[in-house]
């Protein structure tokens, strides 16, 4: 990774970085406790669509784990999102619909994010700071739909927070077969009232996941009203799975 | 209220309990804080079948209400359970089957056991240390069988934790018809792999449940494994529901 701004606030020293995978510039976002030296656990966080590496949940969640539990965190943008766009400024809800339309013509989109997370994961680990210590992953709704396939395929993730998604969609069978795929501890959220996914389809793909310890938290309201216990919870039960 | 024995330490003044109700003497247990004076939230534990007013987890869950939050919290003892039996230290089971068979002939069980909470709390909250402050109810398996009818009836509790039940069973219509009275706030616990209590069953209990403020935590094992975040998060759940 090649970091390209930094700034430390409150005990957290966050950096921007860009990290280079098969020619293409991944940019991202790298948490640690400030004059952190020394292995520590990790958590990737993907953000949903709309969004950025830079999002207020994103933000949020990452300084929690790094000031309550001395963990390192991470974010990249996802395609089509953030400073992955020409337009870094985009007009609102153009990513979301660029988005869906990747989702919807999928060849390469999940393949091409489950490769720079890959890479991104090798890059930090190979930090003094962060080492080979236990990783998470924590991604909701479009965070999901490419988190889930790479927590699948990465046997370093030992503890994920998914959701927001349903067993539905243009890659609903990879999805699937990705899910049945996983082994770490699960916490899956579903928004009881989503408008975008249902909660049929939710506990379709809870059902689908194939890790004995999966728990699934349904709380009211629509998809983005996911309450702010949760990410206190998140915050904890990666602590849990990943020590600290 | 009569009380008949106390103790306290680390900061939690125990009192046993017994009320006369209806002619019925109701044995019960009240924790509160050292040296409580003026208003504060109750808490009020049904224990499952086969256990009492003094199993593990109420008395665990009681006392952490009390020592972190300041609450007050009180359990009564279930019908042919704890010291409402003439054999105190029943055989291991007895009460379970003798519950199992008053429920299959179900005519008045619940209505008394709602009358014996709803008469509890009247006194309780006749009590300087407790006084007309909000009030809430913790119960799973038989403590919902019991205790979904009493949260139903019982316009002071204001939040609730039932579960490890389903829309099944000899008061199935009962239940249903009172679960979708229900409005106050309501965490709902399902193990994923409970033999008592199919999934589906209590899935379908869940969505019955007339509360717009209603969440559902679904973790793996059988019956009796829930895990001890539920009663950490109960604790937040309660806390942050009826204050304090």
């Amino acid at each position: 990774v090649r970091f390209t701004a930094e700034v430390t606030s409150d005990g957290v020293h966050e950096r921007q970085f860009e990290h280079d995978v098969a020619g293409r510039g991944v940019p991202g976002v790298l948490w640690t406790p400030t004059g952190a030296a020394g292995p520590r656990p990790l958590l990737l966080i993907g953000h949903g669509a709309s969004g950025s590496k830079r999002e207020g949940y994103v933000v949020s969640l990452a300084r929690r784990v790094v000031r309550h539990r001395g963990f390192a965190a991470a974010a990249i943008d996802g395609p089509v999102h953030g400073d992955r766009r020409a337009d870094k400024g985009a007009v609102a809800g153009l990513p979301f619909l660029e988005f869906s339309q990747l989702w919807a013509g999928e060849k390469s989109m999940t393949d091409a994010m489950v490769g720079d997370w890959r890479s991104t994961l090798d890059a930090l680990q190979g930090l003094d700071e962060i080492g080979a210590g236990p990783a998470g992953y924590w991604g909701l709704s479009m965070g999901t739909i490419l988190g889930l396939p790479f927590v699948a395929a990465e046997p370093r993730i030992t503890a994920a927070v998914l959701g927001l998604m349903g067993l539905t969609g243009p890659t609903r069978a990879r999805i699937g077969a990705d899910a049945a795929r996983i082994t770490c501890a699960v916490l899956f959220l579903v928004q009881h009232h989503d408008e975008l996914f249902s909660y049929d389809r939710a506990l379709e793909l809870f059902e689908a996941i194939g890790s004995e310890d999966k728990s699934l938290h349904v709380n009211p309201g629509r998809h983005g009203a996911v309450p702010v216990e949760e990410f206190e919870f998140s915050e904890r039960f990666v602590s849990r799975h990943l020590g600290g």
